[in-house]
Formats: C-alpha cells, structure tokens, sequence
C-alpha cells in the first residue's frame, strides 16, 4: 500500500527536484530568476510557486510545488467516481517555454494522490512540443525516458510512450500536441520503488532538456519563426484549458488560479484559418503532429 | 410553435444581418476586406465563415453564419436531454477585436434551434469587453440595448441583461469578462415577434457600435496598453475555451474548428501573477470587473 509511504519523504523528493530545476533554468537563462510564491489553500495544505519572466532565453518557466489536503471536494469525487472523505495529493510540475522557436517548450508532472477510503497511486508524464522539428530532439528526449524506464522495473515505457500519445492529443484539430514522452497514471503498487523512479525520471528529464535547449537557443530566427511559435503555443493553450485534467483538478482544488495557468505561454496568436506553405519547415513540424505518432527509439 | 416559421425566413434574416456588420466594419476599417469561407458539414448543413483579419482599426473580426441540421450528435443531445432524433440549428454570430486598446471588443449572437421530437426556441445575446473603461460607452450600449427591448414586448431586458452577467462570467477569475449586455435563450413562442426583435436588435447593436468605435479608434495608445489589452484578451481567451457552451456546441457540431475558433483574439499574452499598480486606468478596470454588476441605464 502506497499510504505507507510517508509522506514527507514524497514531499521531499518532489521539492528538490523543483530546487534543482530552477537552478539549472536560472544558469541556462543566464539573466533571471525564479520567483517564490508560498501559497495556503483554504480547505488545507498550499504550495510553492516558482516563476520566471525571463529577459534571457527562457522566456517564461513555471516550476510548482504543491501538497493539499482536507476533504474531497465534490468535482474530484464525482470524477473519480469516490466517496467524499478526506483527500492528499502532492505533486511537482515543470513547463518551460524558451524565447528561441528552435528550441521545444518541455512540460513534466509527478505527482501522488491518495484519499483515506480508497485509492491511492503516483502518476506523471513528460512531454516535448517543438515549434520547429529536430528529428535528434526527439530521439534524444525518448532515448532518454525508455532508458529510464529500462532502469526501473515498474515502468513500461512502449505502454506509457503510447499513453502519452493519446493523453496530449487535440481531437479538435487532429493534431498531437508534440513529439510525446511518457504518460502514467494509477500506480497503486510498490511506492518506494515508484518513487525513486519518479526521482531519477526528473534528473534525467532535466539533463536531457539541457543538452537539447544548448544545442537550439543560439540558432537564428526572425519575425517568421515567432509568429509561427505564437500560432503553436496557441494550440498549447487550448490542450490546456479545454482538455487537460491537471489544469480542471487545479481549478477544483487549488483555489489559486496563478499557479494553475502559470503553465500558460506567455505570448500567443491566433490567425484565422493558417497554414504554412508546402514543402517549409513549419509544413513539416505540421505533418509530424498530424500523422500517426512515429517510434522515437 | 416556432416551428412553423419558415427556415428560409430566418436564415435570410441572418445573413442579411452578417452582410450588413461585414459592409460596416469594412467601410470603417478602410483597408482590409472580409473573406468568405463557404463550408459543408459532413452531418448535413454548412456554413458561410466571414474573418477579416485587419491592418487598419480592426485588428480580426469574424462574422459567421451558419445553418446545419441531421441526427442530433450525443453530445447535443446529452446536454440538452433530449432523445436523439433529428436537430437544425441556425445563428449569426459577430466577433469584433479592435486594434485600439481604447476600443471595446464586441460579441453577439443570435440563434435559433430545434428538433424533430420536442424543443425548439430562439436565443442569443450581445455584450461588450472593453480593456480600459468609459463609462459613457457602457452607458451607451446599455441605453441602446433597453430601447430596442423596450420597443419588442417579447422581450425582458432587466432579466437578459442579469442573464448576461451571470453567463459571461469566469469562475475561476471571480471576474466578468466585461460590461454585459444581453443574454437570452428558450424563447419558444411568438416566433415572428422574437425574429423581429432579433433584426431589430443586430441593426441597432451595429450602430450602437459603431458610434462606440468612432470614438476610440483614433485614440493614442503605446506598448503599455497593448500589453495591458493583450493580458485581458488571456481571460476573453479563457472564458470562450473553458466556459463558452457556444464553443462547446461548435465543438461537437461543426465539424469545422477554424470557424468554432475564430472567435478567439489575434495576440494574447499570459503574464504570471500580472496586477496594475493602484489607481491607474488598469486597475479600474478591475474594479468594474470584479464587483458587483451595474446598473447602466
């Protein structure tokens, strides 16, 4: 049972992983820093908002800790089709949204759940949305996350990986979000272990977001690559407030809607009816999110 | 019964309505033109999708008619509880972005619905969002909007405007989008009478916003107040993702996501945690949004 795990070696785990993402982003972004924003739930529990608005090369990161308790409010029962009762739920997320359109936005979630009559699991994901398509990126970033799971006998990276195709899909616009990653929800079993992969699974995500972000953050881009940025961070924006179940958990249970849109790009467009000519860089990142998501490994 | 009057009856109502908002904005953009999308929805029905993305003082606005009918889809249907069966659904819908932070952004609607089995009524609405305040253009709206109610006993405009507050309205902000206006839906007797408010109420609408307009597009603005309007757009974005049962019908309807999603604004920018300093035009505008609704006749 994962109850037995205690609960402050979870919370741990979780804030020094935002510790150590936050370092490694103020270094990359070389001019800024991140924000600390304690925050108190009024039902129970609270959390710690990392932002930054950075003038370097990342133009907007949020990195968020959060543990909330108290009774079961009735949108999360009612979804998880529970009883009321009391819940616990931590979690850790990370978005990162570079200034360069070469350069992918990174989201990551880990994150544990447990009420006091019924289920308890962790559950996270990782993903990767590039503006611009580097076919390396993604089989970097994938390589990564199966020898992750490869090295932690309570994962399964092709049923995740596929997990993660269906879960950051638009079914308005039959597009993928991105190039993927993990999904995993519902990890009722062996906590101690799932936990130390949760762990690594976020140092290594770290590692191989920096090395992809120092490969792209220099490369040039004009007027062109931010408008069309702008136009794909639009889709972003409407997987996040129209689909995802992290953000509707977050508007149920949070009361602090800040750190439930932190995750929102900073700058966006929306141009009526556009697409990018035949045969250009845009029309390539366009047919790779529409098409059947391909094997990275 | 509703039903009995003619489709073609209506829908002419509501194109001539579209024709009429396209000419005039064109007429005050003075150097764009509106396109025309004719689209088919595989269900049965199409629609005529008019978007206008301007360089002059309409920065997009978007004018759609729309008539599609066939088996009503389980989304509907569910919502709505009513048995499956067969359902037509016809509206004109206006969305106006100005380029002038100065300018109000403009939403209206008018629709009528309804199924082979039961239902069948009118709705619609119409309300305003402006990014900085003027008392005497909320007034003016208000004060158009009483008249052309009062002048139709079909309708009730202390209750539609109520309505309006309560409806565009973003929970999660605790704020409303903007001024309000109108908002009414179920009307299912007199249907003539209800057809003849509606044109009634789109023509004086138009003018009403047009003198609004003439009054504000030519007044001087910088990087602040765009970016002040961009971060308001954030929230007209939320609330049409997140809340709008309009989207959400488009959504399970139309088959054709670029004319659901043309309402949404051409920039938009998400600034974490972004409050106006005190006492400056900005934070007036909060006031207006976050307290109770006024009375603006």
């Amino acid at each position: 049972m994962s109850k037995d795990l205690d609960r402050t070696l979870i919370e741990d785990s979780y804030r020094l992983l935002q510790q150590r993402f936050c370092d490694a982003l103020e270094a990359l972004d070389g001019e800024s820093w991140f924000g600390s924003d304690r925050w108190d739930r009024p039902g129970g529990g609270g959390g710690l908002t990392r932002v930054m608005s950075g003038v370097g090369h990342i133009e907007k990161a949020a990195v968020s800790f959060s543990a909330v308790s108290g009774p079961t409010p009735s949108g999360v029962s009612e979804r998880l089709a529970i009883e009321a009762g009391a819940f616990y739920a931590t979690g850790v997320s990370v978005i990162v949204h570079p200034k360069n359109p070469h350069a992918p936005t990174l989201h990551a979630n880990l994150r544990h759940f447990r009420t006091d009559n019924g289920p308890s699991w962790f559950g996270g994901g990782a993903d990767l949305t590039p503006w611009y398509l580097y076919e390396d990126d993604a089989r970097h970033f994938h390589r990564m996350l199966e020898a992750v799971c490869r090295a932690h006998d309570v994962s399964d990276y092709p049923a995740w990986k596929k997990g993660c195709d269906e879960y950051f899909y638009l079914p308005h616009r039959g597009e993928a979000r991105g190039v993927g990653g993990v999904f995993f929800d519902n990890l009722t079993d062996r906590s101690a272990e799932v936990l130390a992969f949760q762990t690594d699974l976020g140092d290594r995500l770290l590692a191989a977001y920096l090395h992809i972000l120092r490969r792209r953050v220099g490369m040039h881009y004009g007027p062109r690559e931010r408008a069309w940025q702008e136009m794909r961070r639009g889709r972003y924006a409407e997987f996040n407030l129209v689909w995802d179940r992290g953000t509707r958990f977050g508007l149920d249970t949070s009361g602090r809607i800040e750190s439930v849109l932190a995750s929102l790009p900073p700058t966006v467009q929306w141009v009526y009816d556009y697409e990018p000519e035949p045969d250009s860089p845009e029309a390539a990142l366009l047919a790779i999110v529409r098409s059947t998501p391909r094997d990275w490994v």
